[in-house]
């Protein structure tokens, strides 16, 4: 029942609307893009499929793309029990969490004003294995959610071996940046009279069509929550 | 001069076809998706636009996106000349780079067996700061060419300034490897006659149509380019 006290906890916490602005998060390129304010945080978080984190082994610094979900004030991180990125996290402690969407190119009409459109979050916060099986299964839980929401009703219980051999570490988010571009070019004023096209082309990330495997037997259809899934943009 | 020279003798090196397998690049989760092979490793840092780049500040991981080139054995960030991306990896000297393109929801009849289909591709290599300013202006076509093909030629030349305050790392791949998930759900025998519908979802990055900004001028139309990009999947 850990999981469940430390969610009602969380809920009774007063959080403030804007995460602290600190020498880990704040924004110092580009800052009129930056935004602390953690709904605008979570609606990127939410947005995403797939996670960027970062680790240090040996020293080195490791990247590694990462199946997540978010709930509250925690990202959770999935990966194969034994993983590094999991092993690692674990035994280090501190994690910083990359998401970013993109959302279309910037012709400027100089190549120094061009640039791209974009929802990007980076999150910093201590990281945790999820051991309990109670909280595992609730992780696990979210972060089926967030790639397939839905889904998990349809499918059987985990197996125990199943469990065993996933790893997940929680990050408490202990601060946060958001950066967002959703603009026409910002040229500069010797450049505006070019005789050059500027805009913007956006970029969409979409699901298409659900495409059945070999296996689906006659009368079996995909339930409504996939069937909702077909044509949704990121 | 340099980098002419540089790029000539790169040419002259015979190369493996496939990087060597070190602690550093193999993969040890689902080994069956992995590739060692450059030019797997090519496509993929080709197909993409945002490459998520790891560093150590103060004994911290951290990852943040940025724009980035390829071209022969050598990757090219970008970033302002003054962000941290940049200053740390000039100092710190080794560089993992994520690229990772998502293509779809893979829906098992498990949620253990549920997954991703993608393409991602990690490289480590030493980082260095491009300083000469042929080299740069180089590096910065390349990286301009890697997201909006052709663009470079209807745009004024750079001014010694704006490259002043543009920064580009080069990263001599040392190593790396490709993980390629493009199939239909892997079912355990014991899943395969439940009544639960499996199969993938594609997703489907693409861009739209050009938008011009107010300033275009009648009669100024996109290059031909330019035009070629719309409709184009990642």
């Amino acid at each position: 029942m850990r999981s469940i006290s430390r969610r009602s906890s969380f809920r009774r916490r007063v959080l403030t609307t804007e995460y602290e602005v600190s020498k880990q998060n704040k924004v110092r390129q580009l800052r009129e893009k930056a935004s602390y304010d953690r709904e605008t945080v979570h609606a990127v978080l939410d947005a995403g499929l797939v996670a960027h984190v970062a680790f240090v082994q040996d020293g080195q610094p490791v990247v590694v793309p990462v199946l997540y979900g978010r709930e509250d004030e925690t990202v959770y991180l999935h990966g194969a029990r034994k993983a590094r990125v999991i092993r690692l996290l674990e035994s280090t402690g501190t994690a910083c969490i990359n998401v970013t969407l993109l959302d279309g190119l910037v012709f400027a009409r100089s190549a120094f004003a061009s640039s791209m459109n974009y929802r990007s979050v980076t999150v910093f916060g201590k990281a945790r294995l999820v051991d309990d099986i109670d909280d595992k299964k609730h992780a696990l839980h979210i972060i089926n959610e967030q790639a397939m929401p839905g889904r998990r009703a349809d499918l059987r219980k985990s197996l125990e071996n199943e469990l065993k051999m996933t790893g997940v570490i929680a990050v408490d988010i202990e601060s946060a940046s958001a950066k967002i571009s959703d603009k026409m070019p910002d040229d500069e004023d010797c450049d505006i009279d070019a005789p050059v096209w500027g805009g913007i082309l956006p970029l969409e990330s979409r699901f298409t069509t659900l495409q059945p495997d070999d296996l689906v037997k006659d009368g079996i259809e995909p339930s409504a929550a996939l069937r909702a899934m077909e044509g949704k943009r990121l």
